[in-house]
């Protein structure tokens, strides 16, 4: 139940971030996203600590991590490109960073359990993007660092969990 | 491969349809969320045809679905009742929304393969919401049906498969 309740509050986060992407108020975007990624490690030590772990709590995990750490930087991205006139290469970052990020989670719940992440996680991700859009004065750099991160989500590259 | 093609296309106009909510271009983010709805039930019909359905497809699938039928619906919703000034109640009632569609689609992963629908599925719900979001010119209203919308999805409705 814990573990459902922390991953509920991951995405009511997520969604309150989407509404102040909406607002164009993108400090608080950054800090909803932040504080989202912070639960979610939480939920993750809740869940292994209690032996909580179940089906439904690992689906419904993925499903929040793609709102709070898919959807929500990447539509902070791209209101930021807009802002700066860049909507059509802002759209299709906005794009490529949420597929990506759907195809890394759902290659994640069906591959075996490792002791190493294939790929950086979601959570790192856009966390990361999030915190960038805010740090980088440039919206093309920002774009470009937007795909590595991306890519970096679908990599082979392998993550030591931690 | 042909069916995780739709739901790439699936996912990519619901991400499309984020990015117009964004622009206030309501009509534009209602005709895309229909057509990602559109897009999932061939997606649906043509994993049964070729009998490709797959672990991974199944789970790409959801993510999709809660991105083009949960957020976007619900963040439609939400900017229609911030233009009327009702900021708080469209917040509330994107997060209602997006939860109750999460928790959905979790529960339908998790759930032995039945001859019914338990509670009406996310692409209805959100393709409801979405034309209701242009036809009801009551805000307060179209913010209950979406509350009553939100809890058919987690309801124990029994809605046959067609």
């Amino acid at each position: 139940m814990m573990p459902n309740l922390c991953t509920a509050a991951n995405l009511l986060l997520g969604v309150s971030a989407i509404t102040t992407v909406i607002n164009y108020n993108f400090p608080l975007s950054t800090a909803l996203i932040i504080l989202a990624a912070v639960l979610d490690r939480a939920d993750g030590i809740v869940a292994r600590r209690c032996n909580a772990s179940s089906a439904f709590g690992k689906e419904f995990d993925s499903l929040a991590d793609l709102v709070s750490f898919g959807v929500a930087p990447a539509a902070l991205l791209y209101s930021s490109a807009l802002v700066h006139h860049l909507s059509i290469p802002g759209l299709l970052c906005f794009l490529l960073f949420t597929l990506c990020g759907a195809l890394r989670l759902a290659r994640f719940n069906v591959a075996p359990s490792t002791t190493f992440f294939l790929g950086i996680p979601i959570t790192i991700a856009g966390a990361i993007l999030a915190i960038l859009v805010l740090l980088v004065p440039n919206t093309l750099v920002m774009l470009v660092l937007s795909i590595i991160l991306a890519l970096l989500m679908v990599s082979s590259i392998r993550i030591p969990k931690f």
